[in-house]
Order: structure tokens, then sequence, then C-alpha cells
């Protein structure tokens, strides 16, 4: 099996790395440089890569930003919401068709690479906060993609109806715990995470009560 | 109306750009330079923005063409066939998930910028070699684009059922024959057209059915 994963350098892409690996898969890792306001998570993205011995292509698509007004995570002029994740104000943080363009990237190399599936680490509590994480979207989206080429390639959401603690249990059952160290969460993108945006807030909640140690420092 | 238009620069976009604007529609094309193999698409675009006096954002996504491996059209070690359009040879003209990446860049703008509808200028003629120009792409991403944002814009294709004859024909009822000799369509990217490659024997072609005088330079 052949499967592009999209790895943003977070926890949850880092999860889903090790347990692809772990399954098998001829694993290629993708991590699309938007624009966001930090080159942490990329930098992050790497470093989960090399551990596990993957290919990884960055694509800089700076471009996007252009198109992309409005949203804390590529405007400089909208700042980073602090709080719970679940939140109104988190909506902020919402990339326009982030998801779309991510997978759209991801299927092309699939696509000229003939790979299997791409996969993609959406779960549960991205719901309430970001609309393209939603089954409206990927249901879809994923067809379309199905008849997007001669080649077919499937799409892979394995933590759909899992919750970010259900995600960090995955990680720790896989023995991940030195790989789930090397991922980055904070949406404000100094050396340290936060503790206070809206990411970190939700990680520390996700190991908490996963009940695995959080091997993070936070500055507050 | 608020609509963001897909605008290569080609014909079929050129004539979609000239009937919006006949409508009344508050227009902005998107022109996505991915990495296409000559910048002459690009600057026609421009020249029929500045004509039609719209609003133009040209994106620059380079970094797409590492995802793009064995299309004539983004890889240089892949001659340009030469032919018909129709001809199973044009099937390495294909560049990989683009309508996706078009599309879903589009969609990013139009939900920054709350506009109703995104139009592109897919026809019929389109179908046979390109397979994501079919319905069965069509129809399932714009039902994702619906989910994709908090806000709803809708996905315009006018000319679906439409041949590129009837595509030309319509220009010239609009009175939009100086703006087609704007555009630019052939794969070779030189300053005149070539005549041979697949897009050049198709432009000819349809001028020729549509009973409308071709205002292209052909070197063959």
């Amino acid at each position: 099996m052949k499967t592009i994963l999209i790895l943003s350098g977070g926890l949850d892409s880092t999860v889903l790395a090790a347990k692809l690996k772990a399954e098998g898969c001829e694993l290629k890792c993708l991590t699309v440089d938007y624009g966001q306001r930090h080159a942490r998570e990329v930098a992050a993205a790497e470093k989960v890569c090399a551990a596990l011995g993957v290919e990884h292509k960055v694509v800089r698509l700076h471009g996007l930003r252009e198109l992309m007004a409005g949203s804390s995570q590529t405007d400089p002029s909208v700042p980073v919401p602090h709080g719970h994740y679940a939140e109104d104000s988190m909506k902020k943080t919402v990339v326009p068709n982030r998801n779309a363009l991510l997978l759209s990237a991801a299927f092309a190399w699939a696509f000229s690479c003939q790979a299997d599936t791409v996969a993609y680490a959406a779960h549960s509590g991205d719901h309430a906060v970001y609309p393209d994480c939603r089954e409206e979207f990927c249901a879809p989206f994923a067809q379309a993609m199905k008849n997007a080429d001669w080649h077919v390639a499937e799409l892979e959401r394995p933590f759909l109806e899992l919750t970010k603690a259900q995600v960090v249990a995955e990680g720790a059952a896989l023995g991940a715990e030195a790989l789930m160290a090397l991922s980055y969460s904070c949406y404000e993108g100094r050396a340290e995470h936060c503790g206070l945006c809206g990411t970190c807030v939700e990680r520390k909640e996700a190991f908490s009560l996963a009940g695995v140690a959080d091997p993070t420092e936070y500055e507050a």
C-alpha cells in the first residue's frame, strides 16, 4: 500500500504517521507551507519524517496567502485568539478552504506517483470549529477525488471518529511517545508552546484525558 | 452578484469573462500560475482584465510543480504532443488534479471576500481528455465546496454543455471578438501560436465551425 500522508507537524498527523508506518505502508509525507504564521510546524514535520525514515516533501505555496485574508493563521493583522479550542472565537483561526487545498495538493502527488491512498488526520474534535473537517465536506470531496484522474486513489481518515485524547492514547499504544514529543501545535509559533492558544489548551487537555505524560514544555 | 472567475487567459475563460461582465456581475478574476510551461497565458489574462476593467489576481504556486511529474504542461522532460485534442496522446497534457487545485484556490478567495459564486469555463469538448472536467468530478466537488466554509458559495459552469465552437459563437454574439484576439491557447508558449499542438488545432477548428473569423496568427 502506497500512501501520501498530509503531515502538518502537529500532534494528530504525527500519530497517524506512526500508525501508517507501523502498518507497513510505503509512506510519503507532504507538508504544505501555505504561509502559516511560523515555520516551527514545518520543522517539526521534518524531524518526524527523519525519525521514521520516510520520504518527505515540503511544498511552498505562499501565493495562497493573498486569497486568505481574515484568518489569524495567514493574516498578520489578525491576532491569535486565546481560550478553549471549541469556543466561537476560534473561528478566527479558520484558514479559508485549507483542507480542500491541502487534500488537492496531496491527490496531485498521489496521481503522479500512482499512490493507493491519501491519508489525513482530521478527528472528531475538529468539527465544531472547522467546517472543512465535517463529513458534509469530506464525503463529497472524497467522491470528487475518485473521479479527478484516470488513476483512482482513495481518501483515508482513520481518526475521524476519535477525540484528540484518543489520538494521544493511540500514539502511546504505538510506542510513539518520542515522536509525539517532536510534534508542534502552538498557534503563536515561538520556541516553546505558549500554553494559552486554542491548540495548546487542546493539546494539554488531550494528554491529560488520555492519562499520558505530556512531554511538552509550555510557557504558561 | 459577486463572482470569482478562474481566468487562464485561454479562449474559453476569456469568453466567460465577457459574458459575466455583460450580465452585470461584480467580477474578480483569478489566474493561477502553477508553473505552466510558459507565461504567455498569464500575460493574456492580464490584457483581458485590463480591457474589461475588472479586478485581477495572479497567484504564483510554483511549488505545485514538484507534485506534478509526468505532464507535458509542468514537466520540461515531457514533450508537448502534436495532433488533435481528442487523441489519446493528449493525455500527456493532463496536469494531475489541476481543476481541484484551481477551484480550491478560487473558493478560498470566494470565502475570504464573501463572493456568491465561483465560475469556470469547462466545456463539453474537455471531457474526453481531462477526467476533472467530467460531471462525475464537478458535481461532488461543488457539493463539497458548499460545506467547506461557514459562508456558502456556488460553483457555476455555464459552458458545460457547449462545444468549443459554441463558446466562440457566444463570444461573437457578445461582440467580444477583440477580447478573443487577446486570448492565448498554445501549449508551446512561443510568441505566435504554433498551430500544431492540441489546443491550437482545437482553437482553429472552433473558429472555423462557428463561422467566426479567426484573429489568431499561427506559425503553421
